[in-house]
């Protein structure tokens, strides 16, 4: 049940959910209310009055009988139960006029979906391992066909599959199960990815069993191994859920793990943690949906190559060392319990291929998952996280390259930064003229820290409304509390100590600036770096594709006002969330994609933007807000003169 | 060193070589010479006189002195050491006239012979696995390839390989190998059987093995396992050598094996016990060459269906059963090690396929070995054994049958019959007029029976004397004190009690003449009906392989004219040898067998015999000598025509 909240002095109004606070409405209506513990009661700054209608909740001591009684409330506890009027009180230090309290709306990207029924009818939905139900005609003195050639003749003329191998295990078993229900049996088939090679027959059931087919999808990452079990049959994702990667007691980064891989039996240990807890996954999503082990026919993996190495057992020593070769960008089809994944003896398991030592099977799987590989469009595809992944092309060709951004993204190297856990400061505004912040934090916890999302909208608030300067450094001239010189120079008080869940103010650094101006600086140099050695620009890219848990839920203005992102109509703007799980579950569905990606990394160039000398310009001009050049962004220059100019 | 032998009165010189008995020798020319203890020295009847130069040995206590002076000597234990003239003195009973001492010569098939260098400059030598060496580019700041991607490229660019997969294992040691000798290593490939798939890259080396590339073709018979070592750099046979199938031990013929492979455990027992048997064989091969188990690259083995069941652990249930259907025909490349093979972990085993039931890898083996199924010449292929297999057809077509002939081509259910071992009866002729055989026996030991080639061999000559007629009763006529009753019939004394090896009469009985024709009648029965089923006759057969131990060293003549093979010149008949060893062989050292053996078994109709009306009329028509009609068989009639009337 939806209620419509209107905002007054603004005027502006909202439709938003039964329950919802009134700070998540003025929020997503693109409203400043001042809430400096992130939504959870303590504060008591974030007063509005109710003028009209009824609100639940949003009482406290600090609020006075009066104000009581003058249908004051808490905007971040008061919830909206049906039509409400609503007066935001505390507006003082903004400029009169309507549109004054107004602060950009967040603007995520579409979500880019997959609809199974339109795979159908692509004609694409062709799972690399199928079940088909035969009945056999019974031998007899005319038909002295082999129990082999009976089950291969069949599958020819029932389904049309052709050119079919049995693998011994099946054949042992072959004349029993034929006979166990009258040669009514169901064969699982698995599909070469090479259209002229052979299929493989894993299974043979007595009895019908085509519909129970199911598959798995596994992201293998460096902290979280993330599952789905997908129904083979509809297509659907029967259970979906994630672990972490057993591997980070030896380290929460790669190269650490890889320097372990090194020592004696270190390889086969990396291998056994991360199996572990792939098995942990698997365990429980087969639990949760009533699937046996051996009903899985198929599993597909992505991960980024020094994990891929980790998981096969390759050696992963030159990954680290110039110049940078991995044993194998390709990986066989495997059987699964080879690989000690628990699973059934006939169950193959598929890895995503990688293109180079610092683009792996995670962005393949990404490129491949969402289509770009075959679209018409000039797509940009980034992947941001600890490095960033950035591919560019389309159908015909494409390039890419990766570039350490180091982990600022992440609230690593930000005094306050955490990760997207419960009391991080994920949406934040700023009353220009107070410096009183608005601050939602997750679950409406007490602020213990800001993460990565939350950094990125409070830079580009802070840039936009004048506080922030091109090169990060705040303005010094403000004389408010809130201004003051840090350890580590100048720095915004976030919240006083008293809002925080952690006994001490939560601030922002201009060091905390600095590390976060290199990170998207890296990015954004990659992107014009990657466009330039293919000769193109930003004007020429159709389509920008997000991917991973960062770069999916970024608010898009924030991204391009802080220059992250290349500025680019955000209706082009998608995300696919992780990019590596959908590659490998479009893969379970669709052969074609395992199929195509040999060639589609045939198509691919990677760069080594360390050996592109235009690599280094590019990254120091990409040290401000949000550039240089700011013919880049005209349009960001034109909001901050705006917003700047509505202050003054 | 050779010498020239001239036989009085018959005037006939032959050259033989330097030590061979005058026995043989006359024998060689085609010359009667009573012997009837097989050519030990004690009967003391085959005296002949050295006319002319001079013998070494040939004396004993059954020469008198004066007989000694007289140059008389037994031609079974005198030896040929220059050119000498002897005259053959016991020919008594012979008709007047220089050529009547004369009997047919042996005349065997050609041996039909490889020849390496031929397959070369056809372009066929291709051995399934090969070795490659390689030097490649060491990995620099512009040149990033992955160690797998490196060496399949130098594969495609140094020796036009492509389409390689490389599995884990080898994808395991890779990193570590291509380092140890600085990026020179040797590359172990298996090619595929299908053109359109691809290679599998099945073991990597530091430095330089190349020509160290070994295989191995087995033959997995019933009783033997016959087994070749080869070296696939220059084609050769290093070793070779069998042993007894250990199965024996549960019985000599492939039923009461097959039944007790239905028993709990049975299955596996049988299949263990010719792994070790084959173990045993391939331990002694390499022992014998010098090679290491780990330097077979590939194993190729043939054996019937139900030793290929047996072997691979599939159930021969349904072979035994009517409508007597295998588990398939058709077996995928193997890991060796996989089946119990004691090889190294990277050697495949590829296994011949079937036709049925009935008509096994072995013939398979033989008709893609002998090159029948590339020959534009309409063949007959025949392996003569308990069962017999007979394959008729070119390079367009193809069809086989089998039939059960019985053990009588082995010396089974003959009552003085005997596999071909020391002692057994070889070869013989007889006086026509006294029925005084000439023996000569295995080893040249004193006669202990008569084994199968022997066997025909007595037949054909009774027959063609006129002893046996076309029933195969005796003349009962001839008062003879070696023709006489028996327990079985009327029977033939071979050789007297006193001049055996097994104290008492070897004879041949009517009852064993009768198993014998009958044996020979249903596969010359067998022979009729596949070419009446392919609408052809005899006279359209333009070339005959004949494989398998019997029928590869039997006579020709003999085996016409009993009615066993049909008249053919016999200049179109060549034999084998094992022909599933031969294929397996060839296997190994031409892929293009391996490849084309799919396509031809397609083009091969295979026939149940006892499904085929006219089988039955053909069989009781071949139950005579030769047969029924004797217009099948002109010249034989005529040549009995003319040696009874030399009788007369």
């Amino acid at each position: 049940m939806k209620h419509t909240i209107e905002f007054l002095p603004a005027g502006r109004s909202i439709r938003v959910e039964h329950g919802e606070t009134i700070l998540k409405a003025a929020r997503q209506a693109g409203l400043h209310i001042n809430a400096s513990c992130g939504g959870t009661g303590v504060c008591g700054k974030c007063r509005i009055r109710v003028e009209s209608g009824r609100v639940r909740g949003g009482l406290s001591e600090k609020l006075s009988h009066a104000e009581i009684d003058d249908q004051i409330r808490q905007a971040c506890t008061a919830e909206v139960i049906g039509d409400v009027q609503v007066r935001i009180m505390d507006a003082t230090g903004l400029k009169k006029g309507q549109l004054s309290t107004g602060v950009p709306r967040r603007h995520r990207a579409a979500r880019h979906l997959f609809d199974i029924d339109a795979l159908r009818q692509a004609g694409i939905f062709l799972p690399p391992v199928e079940k088909f139900f035969l009945e056999l005609p019974r031998p007899d003195s005319t038909d002295h066909r082999s129990d082999a050639t009976r089950l291969i003749q069949a599958m020819a003329q029932q389904y049309g599959e052709r050119h079919i191998q049995i693998g011994l295990p099946v054949l042992r078993s072959l004349r029993r199960v034929l006979r166990e229900d009258d040669f009514r049996i169901t064969a699982t088939l698995a599909r070469p990815v090479n259209r002229d090679a052979r299929s493989r027959l894993l299974q043979v059931q007595a009895g019908n069993w085509a519909e129970r087919n199911f598959g798995l999808a596994v992201d293998i990452g460096t902290t979280t191994i993330y599952g789905q079990l997908i129904d083979k049959h509809s297509g659907g994702i029967l259970a979906e859920g994630g672990t972490y990667n057993r591997q980070i007691s030896y380290g929460e980064d790669v190269i650490s793990r890889m320097i372990h891989a090194e020592n004696k039996e270190g390889l086969r240990r990396m291998h056994a943690l991360v199996c572990e807890s792939i098995n942990e996954v698997i365990g429980r999503l087969l639990d949760g949906a009533r699937v046996a082990a051996g009903e899985i026919s198929s599993i597909t993996l992505a991960g980024n190559t020094a994990m891929t190495h980790l998981f096969l057992e390759l050696e992963p020593h030159n990954i680290r060392r110039a110049p940078y070769v991995p044993v194998s960008n390709f990986y066989p089809p495997i059987r699964a319990t080879d690989i000690g994944l628990e699973l059934g003896e006939h169950a193959i398991a598929l890895i995503y291929p990688a293109v180079s030592s610092y683009v792996g099977g995670d962005i393949v799987a990404g490129i491949m998952g969402s289509g770009m590989y075959r679209t018409e469009k000039t797509t940009l595809f980034i992947d941001v996280g600890t490095n960033a992944e950035i591919v560019i092309g389309n159908r015909d060709w494409l390039a890419s390259a990766a570039c350490s951004a180091g982990p600022a993204f992440e609230g690593g190297g930000i005094l306050h930064g955490m990760r997207a856990a419960s009391g991080a400061i994920e949406d934040f505004s700023i009353d220009p003229a107070t410096l009183a912040p608005m601050l939602l934090t997750i679950d409406q916890k007490p602020a213990r820290g800001i993460c990565g999302s939350g950094l990125l909208i409070m830079i580009a608030e802070l840039f936009e409304t004048g506080i922030l300067d091109q090169r990060g450094r705040f303005a010094r001239d403000r004389d408010n509390p809130r201004l003051r010189p840090g350890r580590s120079g100048w720095e915004y008080v976030v919240a006083w100590a008293d809002d925080t869940g952690i006994d001490q103010d939560i601030v922002l650094t201009e060091v905390d600036i600095d590390n976060f101006i290199r990170a998207k600086g890296a990015i954004h140099a990659g992107i014009q770096t990657l466009l330039g050695e293919v000769g193109l620009t930003v004007d020429d890219l159709e389509q920008v594709i997000l991917a991973g848990g960062f770069g999916s839920y970024i608010d898009l203005d924030s991204a391009i006002t802080v220059g992250l992102l290349p500025e680019i109509d955000t209706g082009r703007i998608m995300y696919v969330g992780n990019g590596s799980l959908m590659g490998c579950r479009m893969s379970e569905l669709s052969n074609h994609i395992r199929r195509d990606v040999v060639a589609a990394m045939q198509r691919m160039t990677g760069f080594e933007l360390s050996e592109v000398p235009a690599y280094r310009d590019h990254y120091v001009a990409s040290l401000f807000l949000p550039h240089t050049d700011s013919s880049l962004f005209p349009e960001t220059g034109q909001r901050r003169r705006e917003r700047t100019a509505a202050l003054a």
